[in-house]
């Protein structure tokens, strides 16, 4: 029987499976999930035997677990790394979700909740074409699952995981389905992703609050000193004025700023489907440049002082903000953590106390396209979409890549499916049943070219 | 009897009372609390009443009751329009409080509750004070008491009521105690208070909450525009750049400003009792001007984004602030809000939509120090405290007081009681028990000179 006979036959079925996982709370974010991340590794553990692996276990870390899987079809054949996370972000706001972020509801051709798209949607297909595969002895290469609880919030415990078992992990390449195509009929691969610099700031003023009326005007606001430095980190141009902040970024040569911006954009289209009148972004740069090739800053979360229903004329003690850059080859998670860290304390008044508090970090990372595992993954999705895919530069960030190749001197090629409608980290995230089926469909392709690639070689 | 003599007698059921009304949660911003609003107003009611009043009821208004009631004692003799409001601030943040503010506490001579200063503590000293003059048949005037639920959200119906109410209003006087004196050793009486602006911006970029990474520096970070638009409000001096904005204020003259700075104030132990190691404010002000001649521009309350446990990395949909502007005499609220919201909404870039919702406002006030009034509220300091009071400008607002001038025709005399450290509208509120008794033993005093003057006058 063929893999396409087998997945046409049993991909009722798979999605009933994915709505399943879909169900399980896994916000890695909100110690309260605690109990259902655990739920989420062993039902991801249990499927991945059930698929056909040798063995599979949940391994303990000092966060949330790692699922690891294997199947060694041949000790000579190259070795793949299939890594994805089952955690998911937190779902709110939830009353602006159309259906409970944790109850999947599907409609026209879309399977909506949390998690959909970013992962579980998306590494669920390796495991649904891992078992179609192995049923119909199709597996040309051993497979390895490494699937995590904590890339939402930093992988703050895989780098020591992948440290302590670089033998269990030991691989050819690393697959990786966590990021996107231009659209359905315009395939592509992300050749490259942003490092990530997040931390959390929080301004003091007074020792309590204070009555805003007899001491306005005559102390310190921490809210308004916030806001005065938040402002202060990008100058007129969108430029972010950290000194040192862009040490590090190489500019794009004009060949590759064109190359970049052949890839099919409509900025009305863009505008419309996020219903703004304009962009706004760093002057002399495109939107495709902005969201890719260079570093940002962007608040995540303020918060401070009175936000309950009416009016409460208080002068607060403390206000704080998440804010989060987005980096670029060359620059590091740490550089520019310490960089802005010195810089915020710098410009802080006399008239408060700061307090920088570094959340997680990652670096940024670029797959070559002359890498075999690259040209695997371009023959694979030509194959299933009949259209050579497009490589591209992705805005997002999966620190962990950086250190796999540190760490496992491994090269990952980033074979997503998802599209920009899939809404991550939003309500009402979703991801179309198309991608779900035509990732199960490409990934036996690029399992077939890496072999093939692989004898050649 | 005298009325010292009833009062030493008393004391202890006067603060076993006040315990009683501190208990009950009268917090008028928030809906939750309507019953116990109901409860505060009948407990205010029946203690009047049980003062010696010829009637007392509850007024229904389209928010929150009004409690009236009155003695008459002589047609020819002055009356006495006693004001007060029996509503509290919301006391969040709860897990700063030392002690439940809703459960008061007496420790080292002070009652720790909200609202023990900021009004019940000193409305109900009227209450006693009335009782004590009624016991003794010491009652010179007539008294009305007018105590209102909605001062802390703008009393925003009382205007309503006193226009309908003029003829049961009429009165030759009001007197409020709701400010403070500089301390239990300089009698001070506040013949300013500022104005109140306050409104609430809502800044929104894109149609749904998006990925950081994907979208990040494309499109505009409602959270780092409203944090740009906040601080342009201010220049480098602390100067507010709302167009416009000073137009109505005059600057004190020399003599005036030195007057008000002979007030006694140490800065060091001020900067020490707020545990900061700078003031902060408008420049070429001193730091009594700035709370109480100068208008004001502070954020209440901001927020917007992913504030929970963790790191979200998302860019928020929206973005909210609460702004007050503390108003001096001239500016009136409406005029400010006008301006505020102009000037806001042509700052904001088209990147994003903004919504400017006002609050609640009122007209700054001032007491003249030639009035009958203001010479009886300092003949009856001086006597209770043994030192001539000293006129302050407050930095407050009681924004009602400038409406009762407006349709009464009456001036207000704020002879207040507390102290800066009573911590007005901040968790841990207090008020001194010694200021209570003071407050009580004043009042009479109060009326006695004020019956005096009126009959020379």
């Amino acid at each position: 029987m063929s893999i396409q006979a087998y997945i046409d036959e049993h991909k009722g079925r798979f999605l009933e499976e994915l709505v399943e996982l879909l169900k399980i709370p896994s916000v890695s974010a909100d110690s309260k999930f605690k109990p259902d991340m655990l739920r989420a590794a062993t039902f991801v553990k249990d499927k991945i035997l059930a698929a056909g692996a040798d063995r599979a276990e949940i391994f303990a870390t000092e966060g949330h677990p790692v699922v690891y899987g294997e199947k060694i079809v041949d000790p000579d054949a190259p070795t793949v790394l299939v890594y994805g996370h089952y955690d998911v972000q937190p779902a709110d706001p939830y009353e602006l979700w159309d259906s409970p972020p944790f109850d999947p509801v599907i409609k026209n051709e879309r399977i909506y909740a949390r998690g959909a798209c970013d992962d579980k949607g998306q590494f669920y297909m390796h495991v649904k074409a891992f078992e179609a595969m192995v049923a119909t002895k199709n597996l040309p290469c051993n497979v390895k699952f490494m699937i995590e609880g904590e890339e939402e919030i930093g992988s703050d415990h895989l780098g020591e995981f992948v440290r302590k078992h670089k033998d269990l992990l030991k691989a050819d390449t690393i697959l990786i389905s966590d990021t996107s195509i231009i659209a359905n009929d315009v395939p592509s691969i992300e050749v490259g992703l942003r490092g990530l610099t997040y931390v959390e700031v929080e301004v003091t003023g007074a020792n309590r609050d204070l009555h805003s009326g007899v001491y306005g005007g005559g102390v310190a606001n921490p809210i308004n000193v916030l806001c005065r430095m938040i402002a202060s980190l990008k100058d007129e141009n969108g430029h972010i004025t950290i000194p040192g902040f862009y040490d590090q970024v190489t500019e794009l040569t004009t060949a590759e700023r064109s190359a970049l911006n052949d890839a099919p954009f409509d900025l009305d289209a863009y505008q419309q489907d996020l219903g703004i009148d304009e962009v706004e972004g760093e002057k002399g740069y495109t939107t495709i440049e902005r969201t890719s090739v260079r570093p940002t800053l962007d608040v995540n979360g303020i918060w401070g002082g009175y936000t309950g229903e009416g009016a409460k004329t208080v002068l607060p003690a403390k206000a704080y903000a998440k804010i989060s850059m987005r980096l670029v080859p060359n620059q590091t998670d740490k550089e520019i953590e310490a960089k802005f860290k010195k810089h915020f304390e710098s410009i802080a008044p006399k008239s408060v106390k700061v307090v920088v508090k570094p959340h997680h970090g990652g670096l940024p990372y670029v797959t070559p396209t002359d890498s075999l595992e690259y040209k695997a993954a371009s023959m694979a999705m030509e194959a299933s979409f009949g259209k050579v895919p497009i490589p591209t530069r992705g805005g997002g960030s999966i620190p962990i890549v950086a250190l796999f190749e540190e760490v496992l001197g491994l090269k990952s090629v980033l074979m997503g499916f998802g599209l920009d409608i899939d809404a991550l980290h939003s309500p009402n995230e979703s991801y179309g049943l198309f991608n779900f089926y035509k990732g199960i469909e490409t990934i036996p392709n690029f399992f077939r070219y890496y072999a093939e690639l692989r004898k050649e070689a």
